[in-house]
């Protein structure tokens, strides 16, 4: 199950940027588990990682490897986390990236490793290391769909996204891949974003950009509130189109920053419409918030309320729940009679109790989408934030609860 | 569904406290749906109450009665919560109180009220008061079982404890009633409790010993994270039996604390056993942490998260997600190197990963159990934390998703 058609753009190339994909068999023979992305010297790599303490081991070397390395190659693999993995999890990575070290001839630190899959079960570095070769063997600059399939775990269809814009008759690309399912399955962890541009940036900047845009989408979707131990998101500039991003021009840095805004949320909404057991997606807008934290506090305690999450699996306007998660979301002197909370653009409570012009008839004319608004307007101040999620049904049960079986 | 036989015990009357239940028919025609206590002159009552900001116009009210009043009277009624109601939900629960006042000749403010069920739809008030004479026609000192069954709402049974000590030849009673389920049903809102003893105890003491017993308690059980806009707990001490307790004699102050919080907790547990499509009572026990905070942190994000739940249901030992949980509960700097993770006995994660002694057959053997006990040892400091919770199942999402229809 899952929300809209699915179905993938035009992946447009990034010069600079080359993906092999092959089979590993870490958990199915024949399977294609293993990605390497191949950029071109002098790329600028930035990245953004999971903040939960129990980070897996590949989250550790790739953070370290950023630091201090010129990233020329990242290895992908599915089917195993490395993760609560231990000191032994370490071994295995830095097995994995010296083995694709030696056969590229770059440094070790010049690699980033992700891993994705069955969390505290040992990486077979075995039956990785002997097919990185054939994967360097299939580098093309035409292979993100392939890629964005080589990372699914879950996840019931790939997820990709490409922008373009032109400058002074330049074209620049944006192109990206995603998986995830839910927000975590510490069994099969998680959430991995890879984007890449032939716009010229400094790491430094980059970096900024791509904590900005994060910020905008990644970190504003949520499933069932769990975060992974592998969560990471990477944005590549190989610079290969000539236009070179700056704060000198702000026009410039504007509209790119608007194209990977639009690309990142389009990779993190791919992942919501393909939550697990997700029949709706469901978009939580908090206006008129004083501050980002409470306007945030209260859009996830609503995303996050199972009351609201199953009765949007019902299609049922139970604006009494949306109404007692607000209520509980911690916000200091909340006005109630002052607030108005919205399905679409039907007004479902306002002067601290259900709207008089609200139909029951309305609330299920909404409800019923596939896409739904909520909106909360608590009239304090000027904040908006908004986070995106799905729907609790009887698939996420059933998904979560039979996974290992 | 629910956890354990749910037989009640032996309910002893407590002396100065009656009981007397009729029906309003205000959801089925013949349900016993109204609940009316009647205390003696001079009995002390304390109340603890929901913290949600669209608290319900009974919580209100009830609120400032306890301020000012001598209360006498405790108006329940189930089948509508008369929250979200607005500016009428006041003036409807005002009507109620007018009515008992007037039957009974106290003054209103001496009157407690508390509604629970549907949100956001008027109170039927034309149905209540007219009742109220029969109600109160009804009243006997050993109702308490009737009365708990009065004042349930989804519940799948009544709720009730009973503990009595002996102090110098002298015996003391408390006893209570709970309803619960879902930790919140904005339709049919929520916890409440209600507790009496015949130990004499002065009015600000009293509420010193609820507020800690309520929340080593009542505010320790969560089953879906959600807390209601009507969540009340009342405790009333009539003095009858002759015993007071005081700090001026530590020890019966000791022996009075432990009875009420073993009651206390009774009363909390019954309601998790009878959550939404319950399968198991789920104890999360955090030791060695640096501050009560960071315990109950990591307790609610293990107790909340919909993975760990779904494991739960599944009876999958999943230690990963255990783990994953407390990873992303937000302890500053956490060695996971230092932190062990047992099921029960068994232990499932220490050296941040999987323990060496661990078989999956000595995790199921636990998860297949009905009571099970997850215990986190952080190794950081000398505080302890306990909260209670449920699994995931599908029942829990039929629940809630069908409620309304």
């Amino acid at each position: 199950m899952a929300v809209g058609p699915g179905t993938l753009p035009q992946l447009h190339p990034v010069a600079g940027v080359r993906i092999g994909i092959t089979s590993a068999g870490i958990k199915r023979p024949g399977r294609k588990d293993i990605v390497v992305f191949e950029l071109d010297a002098g790329t600028a790599v930035a990245g953004v990682f999971t903040k939960n303490a129990f980070c897996a081991a590949p989250v550790t070397l790739s953070k370290a490897h950023l630091q201090k390395g010129q990233i020329r190659y990242l290895l992908i693999n599915t089917g195993n986390a490395n993760a609560g993995t231990g000191k032994q999890g370490m071994t295995d990575a830095l097995a994995c990236a010296n083995a694709l070290a030696q056969e590229t001839g770059v440094a070790v630190e010049d690699i980033l490793l992700f891993s994705t899959g069955v969390i505290g079960e040992k990486l077979p570095v075995g039956k990785i290391t002997p097919v990185l070769p054939q994967a360097l063997a299939n580098l093309t600059d035409n292979s993100w769909e392939e890629a964005a399939t080589g990372i699914m775990t879950t996840d019931t269809r790939p997820k990709a996204a490409s922008v373009q814009f032109v400058h002074e008759g330049k074209t620049v690309t944006l192109t990206g891949i995603s998986k995830g399912a839910g927000m975590i399955m510490p069994n099969m962890a998680t959430m991995l974003g890879f984007a890449a541009t032939d716009a010229k940036i400094a790491p430094a900047l980059l970096q900024s950009l791509l904590s900005g845009a994060a910020d905008r989408s990644f970190n504003r979707i949520t499933i069932d509130g769990d975060t992974s131990t592998n969560d990471s998101c990477i944005l590549m500039a190989t610079g290969h189109s000539g236009v070179e991003v700056s704060a000198e021009n702000p026009a410039l840095l504007a509209q790119f920053k608007a194209a990977l805004e639009q690309l990142m949320l389009d990779l993190a909404l791919a992942i919501v419409r393909d939550g697990e057991g997700a029949t709706k997606l469901v978009t939580v807008k908090v206006e008129g918030a004083k501050t980002t934290q409470e306007a945030l506090d209260t859009a996830y305690t609503v995303a996050h309320s199972p009351l609201v999450k199953t009765a949007l699996f019902a299609s049922d306007p139970n604006w009494g729940r949306i109404l007692a998660a607000v209520g509980r979301a911690g916000i200091e002197a909340l006005d109630l009679d002052n607030l108005q909370i919205y399905l679409d653009d039907v007004c479902i409570v306002q002067e601290g109790g259900r709207a008089e012009s609200y139909t029951e008839a309305a609330g299920k004319a909404v409800m019923s989408k596939e896409e739904i608004l909520i909106r909360i307007v608590l009239n304090r101040g000027d904040v908006t934030e908004t986070v995106w999620t799905t729907d609790l049904s009887h698939d996420y049960v059933s998904i979560n609860a039979d996974y290992r079986s």
